[in-house]
């Protein structure tokens, strides 16, 4: 890649071969046609990384057109054209009047796009879970063309994002040293007597200025910065009240490198913890090393979470959510793929480049504590990609 | 509000209000019952403020129902009884694994609470195109319940959130205050040759610490920082490049005080600009004082935007997109109501409490300058919720 962190992300020979891949799933599927939402997989065909998916944007994949084409708003079109390898022809703006309006519908945009484009239009693949294919698209869609050409394509791409290119792994590697750096930054900022704001603005600060090689942009998701009885709130926002003495402090952050995340959590106690809260701590470092231990090709994500599941019950504990989930590119709302969970149920089987985040944590009453991992499975077993110690931090 | 910017944010009469409003506005719809997709509508009703709708999660309003029903997943819960004044009987947790598996799915759990919660089912509004009512939840729903018997509620109650109260103003203007701050802490940082992502760094960290009053979240969205030619492309995120000498620097940010977002953009030029360059920032500072000028009560948002168009033609200058539009509560992906815009076709008339952000910028070939001004509608006029000078900044 481009030393600052500019300029196309990834050779174009590499965008070919994922979309080839994508086309030749396609073809196996039976749909020639496929509308991407997700603003992860248009990033992971193209390499589009701009924040213009709060307003309408798709991209159509044609089996039988040889470049994807892109659809957005007309102020944005520029940044389609310096980011990605897409020709002029491949992008297709619609204009302003377009955008939150009453009166006109960027669907009808597209269905004279695709009716123009697309040499066949008899089987549409769309990803009906993505936040950005709203009820509302696939109805005006339904209003032009038959429902019964319309295939679910839902997670299709999110599939073959699981497993990382060595390239792609480089820059997950990027993104860990940068969340190195700023759990070193709020371990160091943490005290009694400051407000939880102050705190997460030092987070922000590193999350954002990166490290001299690496400079960060926003992670998909704001981070999670919870203070005594809030630790039982996992998705709660910080707030101006001060850090108290004899307390935990959970956060949880992902440095992020070009729309890769490589999420990391710790607790900081501020003071004596008591000795229960000790014996959670052990219980979850224990855990974790036993379940990263077992990361290998060939075990599956439910055996991974079983031996979590039984570490932690030998200490007397129990958890009922997962413990993790695959990451890579994301965009907002979630820096997870949605795809692979670390969970007993989950039956995928671990292969060389798929990327995952170990999230486990454990509650006492209303106080935890949150120590995870972020790795990348190799062919012995695991790169981790982050290096920050894994222990509960005692300040 | 509480001095520490946490707990329950407004009265509790002023969500009975609200949720009073709300059913009459159904009752006049025939709609007995409301299924709430969108995170700051959730909000508006409750004060729920969590990062919980990167999963699935909705609420019920049934018009036979006193309270409002979270439905959401398990770990959440114990947020919503510390942020709302929800009863425990309308908080209804889903087990962890309803959470991304191929296997369970919410939109089951939520059909079987519906169903022993709501006393009628006859005419059920959903909002079709709120980022999180997805294709897929409205299609499960679909497979439980008669289609004949679905409303569409989309921007129903956006639309109730356009006229403010005056405690909400009050956030509003405490939202500015941290925007001020963010851009005085941007224009003294900025300098030619320090990289995007540090200056970028600067503007985050004050956004999240705030002001020693006022501490910050989470804008809905990422800040813009363009440099150079990249000021031609509104939505690009920045970068490790370091910022040249004899450019513009555009910066589009917004302060964000429980959700209440006060944005703000200006243009830095780093040393002398152009004769043209110039010529462009005197057509948008006349432009924009004269569609502030013309902001009162019963003056439609299209009127406003027709001032600004004549202002700049004048100098010769035309733009297509919107100037401006509805702000208030925001989550990502976006911090704008998404009801009324500040453009020539929008018949809205303006009232007391209503806020927009209007954003007026013009571009000459590639390099752009931004201008911009929060603002609530009063009985004389207009408040402005940001008080930084109006003008192109050189430095």
């Amino acid at each position: 890649m481009s030393p600052t962190g500019d300029g196309i992300l990834f050779k174009t020979e590499e965008y070919a071969g994922r979309l080839a891949k994508l086309k030749s799933e396609m073809e196996r599927r039976e749909m020639d046609t496929l509308l991407i939402s997700e603003p992860s997989n248009i990033c992971y065909l193209t390499g589009y990384e701009a924040y213009s998916f709060y307003v309408f944007q798709i991209m159509i994949v044609h089996r039988d057109v040889s470049e994807p084409i892109w659809i957005g708003r007309s102020m944005d079109a520029v940044s389609v054209r310096r980011m990605t390898y897409l020709s002029d022809d491949s992008i297709r703006p619609y204009t302003d009047d377009y955008v939150q309006s009453s009166e006109k519908d960027p669907v009808d945009f597209v269905v004279a796009e695709l009716k123009e484009i697309c040499p066949t239009l008899k089987a549409i693949g769309v990803e009906t879970g993505s936040f950005y294919y709203t009820a509302r698209i696939h109805n005006r869609l339904l209003e032009s063309l038959p429902a019964n050409r319309f295939l679910d394509a839902e997670l299709l791409i999110n599939w073959m994002r699981i497993r990382k290119s060595a390239a792609e792994v480089a820059i997950l590697r990027e993104a860990g040293q940068i969340s190195n750096a700023i759990i070193a930054d709020a371990v160091e900022a943490v005290q009694a007597g400051i407000r939880e704001c102050d705190l997460t603005s030092v987070i922000y600060r590193r999350m954002i200025a990166g490290t001299p090689e690496y400079g960060g942009v926003y992670p998909s998701s704001a981070p999670y910065v919870l203070t005594g009885s809030r630790t039982g709130e996992p998705h709660a926002p910080w707030s101006d009240r001060t850090i108290d003495h004899d307390t935990p402090v959970n956060i949880e952050t992902s440095g992020c490198r070009r729309r890769y995340h490589a999420p990391i959590s710790r607790t900081v106690y501020l003071g004596s913890p008591p000795e229960s809260y000790l014996r959670l701590a052990d219980a979850v470092t224990e855990g974790i090393e036993a379940a990263l231990e077992a990361v290998r090709p060939g075990v599956t994500c439910g055996e991974v979470a079983q031996i979590w599941g039984k570490t932690i019950a030998r200490h007397g504990f129990h958890k009922d959510s997962r413990i993790g989930y695959s990451i890579g590119i994301g965009f907002p709302p979630t820096w997870g793929e949605r795809t692979a969970s670390l969970r007993e149920s989950d039956r995928t089987m671990l292969e060389p480049g798929m990327a995952f985040h170990m999230m486990p944590g454990l509650w006492l009453d209303d106080i935890g504590i949150v120590l995870t991992q972020s790795f990348v499975v190799n062919e012995f077993g695991r790169e981790d990609l982050t290096t920050f110690p894994r222990q509960l931090v005692i300040k």
